[in-house]
Formats: C-alpha cells, sequence, structure tokens
C-alpha cells in the first residue's frame, strides 16, 4: 500500500514507526465498525492492513482509505509481520489463532470472551484500568460490551467516592448477537406488522436448543446459562466488572436482557457508594468531565440517554441520575452506549491506540 | 336485555341478585378489555350494562353476549342504577364523575392514579389484600399496573419469608399509554422498516412537551417527572406497593422504561427477605401454588416468562428466580404479567367479584 494512501497524522520523526493492523472476523457487525474506525485513526500510522474472516466470507472486498482490499482467510501464518491484531470472530477463532499471533510477533487484542478471566491476560477499559496494559503477555481482552459502558460511567464515582455495590438491569440491543439477529429482528418486525407467521431461528442465543421472538418482545436470556441459573452474559458482568476495578469486594450483580433494538444497550443500574452524605449533583459532577462519558441528566426538559440518540456515538451516555429514597448510599442512573463502539470496536481501536501511546508497541 | 342472552352460573336462589354494570372509558386500550372480561363474568349475575365514553366516542356500538349495546357519553346522570361503575378513562374524568357515581349508589373501581394514595379509599390487588375492600367508602382503586404484577408475584414470598427491601426495572410495553401509542409503535416500526422519516407524537408521555421515538429504542421515562426526579411511574411504583403490602418500612425503588412491546409488562426485580438461610427454591415453591401467579422457572431448557407468552393471559408469570450471590437474603426475579388484563382490566373485574363474594355490594 502507497503512503499516500493514509491521512493519519504524520510525527515529524523519521523513525515513526507504522503498524501492520490485521482484523480478524471483518464482515461481522464489529469487524465492520473496527475497519471504519481504523480508517479514522490519527494517534499512529497504519502502514498495512489485513483483513481476515472464515473461508466462508474470504474473497470480499472492503475499502480502507480508498483502497479495496480483499477479505483472506484466516490461517496462523496470515500474522506473519502483523503487529497488532485485532480479535472479533468468536471465541473458537480466537483460541484457535490468537496464540498463533502472538508467537508471530502480534500483539492481540481480543474482542471475544476467550481470554478476559485468564489472571494473565489484561482485560481493559482504557479510560479505567489503562495501566494493566504493561503486563501484557501477547494477548489484551476487550471486555463484555454490556460491561465496558457501566464500569466507564461508574469509575469516575468509584474514583471519587469508592463503591460498595452494583445491580443492573440491561437492555441490551440484537447487534450484539451479529449481523444474522439484525437480520431476524428486522424480519420478524415485518412480519408481525404484516400479520404473517414467523419461525425463530437466533435469538435470543445462536445455536441453543430454542429460539424465541424478539421482535415486540423482551427475553431475559443472552449467552447460554451456567449451573448457578445466571447466564453468561450475566457473570461475564459480574467478575468482569471486579476484574477491570481492581476490586473483588464490590458487590455485583446483574440480569441481562435482549430487547428489539438494533443497536445500543441500556442499563438500569443501582449503586452503592462507600462514602456518606453524598447527593445525586456531587455524583453528576463527577461524571460531568470524566473521559469518554457525556451526562444527559435534565428532567425537567426530558433530557435523559437513549439507544436511538447514542448509536453511532463513541461515548457513554448517563442520566436519570436520583437518589434512591431509603439508602442514603444508594443511587440509581441509566447508562447507554452503542454495543458496537465503546462496547466492542471502539474499545479495542483505544486499546491499540494506549499500546502505542504508552510505547509498549 | 332478557335474561336469556346470559351465560353466567346460576345460583338456585330466587333473590340472586343481578348486577348493573357500567364501563366509563369502554373504547379505551383497557375498557375494550374490561367489556371482554364481563362477557365471560360467571361469579355474579349483570342484569344490566352501561358504556360510557367521552362525547367523541359516544354512539359507537359494543357487542356484549350477543347484543349491541350502543355507548353514551358518560355523565353524573349515566350512574343511575347502576351497581357497579368500572372507570377507566383518565385521572380527570374519574375525578369528575367518581363520586357523582358514588352519590347515586354505584361502588366504582377506579383504574386511574385519582384515588389511589387516598388513605379513604381501599386500593386492592385482590390476592394480596382483599379484606381491604370491606373499608370502602364507595370507591376503590385499582393499582397502577407494573405495580400490580410486583405485589402479586411477592405477596406469597412476603408472607412465607418477610420482605424488607425491592428493586425494580420495568420493561413496560406501550398499550399501558393507549391505543394511540399502540398505533405510534406500529406505524414507527414500519417507517423504519421502510427507511421512512417520521415524527413522534404521543410518547413517552401523550401532551409532555417533548416526544421521543419509541419503535427499536427504549425510554427510562413514563408518566411525568417528580420534583425528586422519580417519574411519577416510579413514585406510583413505591408508594402503591407499601399501601397495597401494607408496610411502610419496605424499601422500593423503581426505575421505569418503555420498551417496543406492544402488550406485557415485564420486569426485572431484585428483593431481600427478612429471613436468614433462604434459597432460591424455597422462594420458587412459595410461588408454586400461590392464586393467580405460574411459575415459569426452568433455565436448563429456556423456560421464563416472556411478554410474547403472557399476553391475553391474567395470570403473573414469575422466573429466573436466582440467590443473589452476594448477599444471602438477596434474590433476584424477572415478573411478566399482560399489563391491560392482571395489570388493569382483569384486576378490576376481580376486585368487582371479591365485592359480590364478600357480600359487599
Amino acid at each position: 500500500m502507497s503512503e499516500s494512501l493514509f491521512d493519519g497524522k504524520r510525527r515529524n520523526q523519521v523513525w515513526q514507526k507504522k503498524y501492520h493492523v490485521a482484523v480478524v472476523g471483518a464482515t461481522g457487525a464489529v469487524g465492520t465498525q473496527m475497519i471504519e474506525l481504523l480508517e479514522e485513526v490519527s494517534s499512529f500510522e497504519i502502514g498495512e492492513v489485513s483483513f481476515l474472516s472464515s473461508a466462508r466470507s474470504a474473497g470480499q472486498k472492503k475499502t480502507f482509505r480508498g483502497e479495496e482490499i480483499e477479505i483472506k482467510e484466516a490461517k496462523p501464518e496470515s500474522f506473519e509481520g502483523v503487529d497488532i491484531a485485532l480479535f472479533s470472530a468468536g471465541g473458537s477463532v480466537s483460541k484457535e489463532l490468537a496464540k498463533e499471533a502472538v508467537e508471530r510477533g502480534a500483539i492481540v487484542i481480543d474482542n471475544t470472551s476467550a481470554f478476559r478471566m485468564d489472571p494473565t491476560v489484561p482485560l481493559v477499559v482504557p479510560e479505567v484500568n489503562e495501566h494493566a496494559l504493561k503486563g501484557h503477555n501477547g494477548i489484551i481482552a476487550n471486555p463484555n460490551c454490556s460491561t465496558i459502558q457501566m464500569v466507564a460511567a461508574l469509575e469516575p464515582i468509584r474514583k471519587e467516592f469508592g463503591l460498595s455495590r452494583i445491580i443492573v438491569s440491561t437492555y441490551q440491543a440484537v447487534s450484539g448477537s451479529g449481523v444474522s439477529a439484525i437480520k431476524e429482528l428486522n424480519e420478524q418486525s415485518q412480519a408481525i406488522l404484516n400479520g404473517e407467521e414467523f419461525k425463530p431461528k437466533i435469538l435470543p442465543v445462536k445455536g441453543d436448543k430454542k429460539h424465541y421472538q424478539i421482535a415486540f418482545n423482551a427475553l431475559p436470556q443472552i449467552d447460554v446459562f451456567t449451573e448457578n441459573d445466571y447466564t453468561y452474559e450475566e457473570m461475564k458482568m459480574i467478575n468482569e466488572t471486579r476484574k477491570i476495578m481492581e476490586d473483588d469486594s464490590i458487590k455485583v450483580a446483574a440480569t441481562c436482557v435482549r430487547i428489539p433494538v438494533v443497536t445500543g444497550h441500556s442499563e438500569s443500574v443501582y449503586i452503592e457508594v462507600e462514602q456518606e452524605g453524598i447527593s445525586a449533583d456531587a455524583i453528576k459532577n463527577s461524571l460531568k468531565n470524566a473521559p469518554g462519558v457525556i451526562l444527559e441528566d435534565d428532567p425537567a426538559n426530558q433530557v435523559y440517554p437513549q439507544a436511538a440518540t447514542a448509536v453511532h456515538k463513541k461515548e457513554v451516555f448517563v442520566g436519570r441520575i436520583r437518589s434512591d429514597l431509603d439508602d442514603p448510599k444508594g443511587f440509581h442512573m441509566w447508562i447507554v452506549s452503542d454495543n458496537l463502539l465503546k462496547g466492542a470496536a471502539w474499545n479495542s481501536i483505544q486499546i491499540a491506540e494506549s499500546l502505542v501511546k504508552l510505547e509498549i508497541i
């Protein structure tokens, strides 16, 4: 690829490194967003890109900074010369190929659940625990979408007032389940509006025993169930939050629910802070200048975050902040973000930017 | 109306009373359900019905047990001879006409928020506090839809183990906002599927300053905001729950959210019981034979309540019951019911049945 194709900000240094970035899962809902975001990256120079996929999708083409790039089948040797490999093609692909990429010298930023709870793998939301990147062993895990937006919004509060408890109920969009789930929601919605029959095939969980209507419905199952009757999605929120915040003493509970929204996860979050005598205004103030967070909280003017207005934006939106009426340390709030951006692709790109900034790569 | 039209169960008593029942708001989403349910009532005899509405809807006709009934404009004199008046035409109509009906000898069962927190008015969910009917002064209030299904599901737990705390996040259907909101959801959904422009006019709250997209979105506002930054809907859930359970010491918190579902409210509910050492199985057992409650809780087989399967049913469905992982007295669950039936029309009819059964009327 010729240099002239890139509009990245040039540092005036002849030794400026140019990075070879691979995207694994380039045709998926998240991979597509990763590619769009990489086009706009200006904090480091991209010298080459490799877009990788399953054998089935290989051969398709994606435009990148004006150039057509052919998508190739992801194989161990695909990672020769790659500096940063962004994985978002499902846990099994990551388990098979992430170590191959690392062996070939790449740092892997993995958007699947494959390595998140591995104690040797940093699980990073840059606004919360960027420092954890320094301890990496080749693989860095991108947290679950519903976890990322919650911890990004709660970290400023935790830092200022301490945080002892989180109870979250989610309102999650179908794009978290991929392109086929988006198609299912749209087709089912149309069938119901037409009064036609339809057969659920994807949601709540691709490949699970039963499938249910998602259009005009709410499904209290995301990912499969674990032995304790929580879903994996709920356990991800619980375990990942403690790992990212580096505090196993925080009580975390989650109920994860899929609703008929294409993109944009919403969360109803109850928290208890450690400090006494904190007001809702103090909580709001702690978020006003927080990195990556936008306060949208003006009930008198009906201003609060919404999935429909958060979509295509990189920030986490927080509103409906109010004191619990019984517990003086309790607060309620509503946290919304684009699950494909901050919840997935954007957080992965941010990790890449942090790796460069911290001179880890 | 001739007797032969009625298929009600006859008691073998010559003095069997026949009741004159009025429905105020007969053309609305709830009024329509009330009329359908009255057709099936067999626990008391209906001798006459009056279907009442605003001047605008008067003149329309409804079929009742095979006979065409003309809808008449609701006026004070409409209640002459009425025994039971079911009101569901908005708070202002109830405030104007409920006392007129009582003065003419009717017992009013009011489905609006007009009198719910009036200390002289019983607020009744028959499965929970039927006894409160005995203290009535002519008006009985039907609680808010989101409150009814929650207290019906929690009362068996409260009775057996005590209940100290409730934190609820709701997933509420648009039919709670009436026929025009259903139309708005359907039309907006179609516009979005077609890629067409649309202009929100009804939701989140008819007559409020701003209106937002509900199709493929989630709106954390139901009813207008109060001074403490909670919505009225949230304050209804908090205050009504304590009144119905007759326990002001229960901590209750609510976040009420409208989602793109036509009918069927879902609730993610966290509770703390008073007794120690209670298992999730014990909670499930307390619900197995509870009146009006159906346990749908088998995660291994993906069995849990859903709005789409609860619609057109009178019961409250409970599932996803599991222990909190940190608090030994804490439990999470998912409560779903048809907001137009148990949440409104059916609870009102049940109150009428209780009034007859307890010989109050």
